[in-house]
């Protein structure tokens, strides 16, 4: 401490979520410890990704390429839309391995107590999109929060003019769950939503 | 993910302390949605302490400077010596105000089973500081575990010839814990060395 450098250092770090001012300074020891090993990797990653990830102007998610990786693959569904709040959802569907359509990135929800209507997402596109004749489904896999929730019904209303079929991922019991520590809302969606085996 | 950039960013940020596979995702996308406020300002500063911050060949502490700025610092006593184990331990007593001597880092404990023995750490230096005649005092402030104790054991072992007074932390109840909550070893240490009022 008392050194410009290493504070500067603390300081930077300390904005990343999950680091906090004590978890930054360790961090920074770290780095300072294992420069070859951490820290010149870092700085060269970090420079790769400021100068070459973008946003892809058609679905939002972040890529070297844009159009990006998904929207150019060819053993893609591009008539599937698969609308996410964030990249983050998107890499979470991408790992779960479960899905082969498109998606689109709305960069958020719609969430009026902080002041983020439907101008800051990027609804034109995703309508844009819709409106393709041979685009057969929108699966919005917005979060089952009330603002997620408030925004995959706007965006209903929107593609309701739309010859899509618009579906939402389904509720239920997570897998691994156990009935017991889980919230009424969810057993209650899951009571409702039950199949036949 | 599948972007290589983004991955490796992954990877390296994930080998920092304190952030796993998942917040190193949460991190990189933060670092890429902020590219000016966070991003660049991040590798501005780790470029700015891989050049200039080193370890201080006196006393081992990180600063720009070699000596560091302590061991030069004339406000400060040089002939008061508390040997920490890590800098990080050195900044944690430095940001408790308490203290107006010198330091020694060892750069780590004696730890048998880890494979570190005596010349693993910084403890020639160490008596040759203390052999300097003006020097009075060395305060051990190894961590309460048992390989803080026993490194601090052997260092007093190793001036037992030097003409210093060898000292060490108060043991006792934290500033603000509750009894209820000490462990025994804690509670036993703070009533035998319980001290008039």
């Amino acid at each position: 401490m008392g050194v410009n450098e290493i504070d500067r250092l603390i300081q930077v770090l300390s904005k990343l979520p999950g680091l906090g001012p004590r978890s930054a300074r360790r961090a920074s020891l770290h780095l300072i410890k294992n420069r070859e090993a951490i820290l010149k990797p870092l700085a060269l990653a970090m420079e790769a990704v400021a100068e070459n990830i973008q946003t892809c102007s058609t679905c939002g998610n972040l890529d070297a390429a844009d159009p990006c990786s998904i929207c150019t693959n060819s053993k893609r569904d591009g008539n599937i839309i698969c609308v996410v709040e964030e990249v983050a959802d998107l890499w979470a569907l991408e790992r779960s391995a479960t899905y082969n359509g498109s998606y689109h990135v709305l960069g958020g929800v719609l969430s009026p107590l902080d002041g983020i209507g439907p101008d800051d997402l990027m609804l034109d596109g995703l309508l844009a999109r819709a409106k393709v004749g041979s685009v057969v489904e929108v699966i919005l896999a917005t979060s089952a929060t009330v603002d997620g929730k408030t925004t995959a019904h706007y965006i209903t209303g929107l593609l309701v003019n739309c010859a899509v079929n618009v579906t939402a991922l389904a509720h239920g019991i997570p897998v691994g769950g156990e009935l017991d520590y889980l919230d009424d809302g969810t057993l209650s969606a899951a009571m409702k939503e039950r199949r036949g085996i």
